[in-house]
C-alpha cells in the first residue's frame, strides 16, 4: 500500500521546529534543504554522492525538464527517479518562476503564461493543469502549484493583480492534481504578495481555504534584500498551519537558511551550493573560501577539517590549482564539499532544535561566517 | 627499505607476454594501459573511482605541471602523489612532446628546448637534466628521458639528426638521473627514428648500450597512419630488451593497443577514454557509442551490459540527455565507463594471454570494433 504524505513536528524552540515529511519514497528530515537538480542532475554530482552528503530529497525543474528531455519522453523512460537513478523524493517547481526568468516572448494570461523556449524557441503555453500533468508526468513527490512569482520592486496594486491570478491558479492546480496524480503525491501552494504584509496574510489565508499539504512562500529572494525578506516572512509564516510544512522558495545563504528556520520555515532550495561549486568558492565551517585566491596556493590545510565530507579532505592548495587549471574535477570536488556543508548545516540545526539551543547555534554560525570573504 | 623497480614476465603467446611490473607503490599488471592525469588530475575523474576502474598507474605530464602549479611548489607540498591523493605508481613523460605541440615559439639546440609558456609566455628552457629535476620533485615513480617526438613526416636525413640529438640527451637525462633520483625510481629511454627501421633498430642498441630498466617506443601515432605503426613497431620491438618493459607512447584505439600487445609491447597510454567521455564518445564492449546520436533518445538499455562499471548501467536516454544538455555528470560518467573499458581490456588481454587464447580475444575485439560508429 502506498504510504500518505504527512508531516509531523518532533520539537519546537522558540518558532523553529524539527521533524518528519513523511513520504512514500522516505522520510525527509526538517529543516531540510533541497539540492536544485535542475535538468535531472544535481550539476557534477554523483547521485550517489548527494546522497552520501545527507540529502533525503532534490528539487527538479519543470521548466527545464519539459524542454528537454521533454515530460511525455521521461514518462516513457519511466519517470524522473529511474531516469536519474535517484530512489528518494524528488521536489518539482511548477515552471513559472523559470519561465520569466529564462524564456523569451513571455506573455501571462489569465489561461496560464506563453512563451519561446531559450532552447530552439519553440512556443509554449504553460498552464496550471499543464504544470501538474507534467509534473505528475515527471512522477514528482511533491509538486507545485503553478504561480506569478511577483516581479521586485512592484506597487501594491501590481503586487494584488499578480498575487489575484496566482491564487485563482492555485484552485485550478489543484483540482489538475486532485484529477492527475498517483498516491502518495502531494501539491504545495504558494504564498505570493511580494513585501506587503497584508497582502502575504491574504494570500497564506487564501490557501489555507483551498487547502494544502504544505505550503511555500514565493517571490522572496528576488532583490529584495536580506532584511526586506525576514519582515515579509514575519508577515507571512504566523498565518500558515502549523501542522504542514513551510517551504521558503530559492533561499539561500547559510545565514539567510537559519534565521528563516528561526521563524518556523522547514524546507529550501538553492543553487547556490552546486554554482559557487563550480567558480571555486566554497562553503565551510570556518566560514566562505574563494579558492582561486593566491593565498591559498601553497595552503596544505584540507579544505574544510570540520566536515565528514570526503571532498574537503584535499588540501587547499590543490583544489586551487584545479580551480585556476579550470579542471572538473575544481567543480566536482567543491560542489561536493559544498552540498555536504549544506546538509551538515540542517543536521547540527535539527539537533540544536532538539536540544533546545538553536539560537545559540545561529549566533554560532554567524561567527563562523563572519569574515572577510563572507560579504559577497 | 625501499622496493626495487623489477619486471617479470609470467607468460607469454606469441609475442605477446603478460607480466608485473614491481615499484615501491605497487605492483603494476602487463600489459597496462595508463590513464592521463595531465594536470594533476584524470579528468572529470574521482581518483578513487579511477582505482576502482582497474588502474594500476597513471601519467602525469611534466610540461603542464612545471609551468603550473611548478615543480618546485608540488614538491613544497609533498609531491604529486600527495597532492592528487593517489598513492600508486605515477609515470611522467619527459615534457619535450607536449613543449613541440603546445609552447610557442619553441626552439630545439643541442643544450635542450626554449620555449614559451602557452599559459603566460614565460620564457622557459628544459634540457635533459631540467626535464629530470622536475620529474623528481614531482616524485615520479617512472621517469622519460628528454627525446625529440621527430615530426612527421621527416626525412631519412632529418630522422638521423633528430634520433642522434635524442640519443645524447637520453645519456645526459640518464647521468641527471643517477645524480638526482631516489631509490626505487626508474628513468625509461625513448627510442626515435620515424618510420625507418634501420634508424629505429639503432636506436634501441643505443639506447640498450647505455642502459635503461625499461624502454619506450616513441614518434609513432603523430600521423603516419595505422599499418605504418604497426610495421615500425615490428622493425623495433624485437630490438628490446625481452627483460624490460616496453611501452608505446601515446596509443591508441583499443585495437591499436591489442595489435601492439601482439608484438610484444607492456604500457600505453593515451587521452582517448577520458577526451571521448568529455564528448559524449563511448567505448564499451559492443563498440563504440556517440552518445549524441538521436537514436539513443528513449534507448533504456545501460550503456555497457558487459561492463563491471557502475557508470555504464545508466541507459543511453539519461546519458543522451546529460551530453546533449551540456551537463558536467555526462562527462563524469562517459569518462569513467571509458577508463574503465580500458582497463578491461587490459584485464581481459592478461588473462587471454596467461590462458593461449590471445588471437582470438584479437578477433573478438576486432569483431566488436566493426560497427558503423566504430571508424572516427
Ligand atoms: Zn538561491
Ligand atoms: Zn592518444
Amino acid at each position: 500500500m502506498t504510504r500518505a504524505f504527512s508531516f509531523s513536528v518532533k520539537a519546537q524552540d522558540g518558532a523553529a521546529r524539527t521533524g518528519v515529511i513523511a513520504t512514500q519514497r522516505g522520510d525527509i528530515r526538517t529543516p531540510a534543504f533541497m539540492p536544485v537538480g535542475t535538468q535531472a542532475t544535481v550539476k557534477a554530482m554523483f547521485v550517489e554522492d548527494v546522497a552520501a552528503a545527507g540529502a533525503d530529497i532534490i528539487l527538479g525543474n519543470t521548466y527545464h525538464l519539459m524542454l528537454r528531455p521533454g515530460a511525455e519522453r521521461i514518462a516513457k523512460l519511466g519517470g524522473l527517479h529511474s531516469f536519474m537513478h535517484w530512489d528518494k523524493p524528488i521536489l518539482t517547481d511548477s515552471g513559472g518562476y523559470q519561465v520569466m526568468s529564462l524564456a523569451k516572448l513571455r506573455k501571462i494570461s489569465e489561461e496560464g503564461v506563453a512563451f519561446q523556449s531559450h532552447l530552439d524557441g519553440a512556443r509554449v503555453v504553460l498552464r496550471p493543469n499543464r504544470a501538474i500533468e507534467v509534473q505528475c508526468l515527471l512522477g514528482a513527490d511533491i509538486q507545485m502549484a503553478l504561480d506569478e512569482c511577483t516581479p521586485f520592486p512592484a506597487s501594491r496594486a501590481e503586487a494584488r493583480v499578480s498575487l489575484d491570478l496566482s491564487m485563482r491558479w492555485a484552485e485550478r492546480s489543484k483540482a489538475a492534481f486532485e484529477a492527475m496524480s498517483a498516491p502518495g503525491q502531494a501539491l504545495f501552494g504558494i504564498v505570493q504578495g511580494s513585501v506587503y504584509p497584508d497582502l502575504r496574510e491574504d494570500s497564506a489565508k487564501t490557501l489555507e481555504g483551498i487547502g494544502f499539504p504544505g505550503y511555500a512562500v514565493g517571490g522572496l529572494a528576488v532583490g529584495e534584500g536580506h532584511e526586506a525578506m525576514l519582515q515579509t516572512l514575519e508577515a507571512t509564516t504566523p498565518f500558515l498551519p502549523e501542522d504542514k510544512p513551510r517551504y521558503l522558495m530559492g533561499v539561500g545563504t547559510p545565514l539567510d537558511i537559519l534565521e528563516a528556520v528561526a521563524q518556523g520555515i522547514d524546507m529550501f532550495d538553492c543553487v547556490m551550493p552546486t554554482r559557487s561549486g563550480r567558480h571555486g568558492q566554497a562553503f565551510t565551517w570556518g566560514g566562505r573560501l574563494n579558492l582561486r585566491n593566491a593565498q591559498y596556493a601553497e595552503d596544505l590545510s584540507p579544505l574544510d577539517p570540520e566536515s565528514a565530507c570526503p571532498a574537503a579532505q584535499y588540501s587547499r592548495a590543490y583544489l586551487h590549482h584545479l580551480v585556476k587549471a579550470g579542471e572538473i574535477l575544481g567543480a566536482m570536488l567543491v560542489s561536493y564539499a559544498n552540498v555536504q556543508f549544506y546538509q551538515e548545516l540542517m543536521a547540527r540545526a535539527r539537533t540544536a532544535i532538539a536540544g533546545g539551543t538553536f539560537a545559540d547555534f545561529v549566533e554560532d554560525v554567524r561567527r563562523r561566517y563572519a569574515g572577510p570573504e563572507n560579504t559577497a
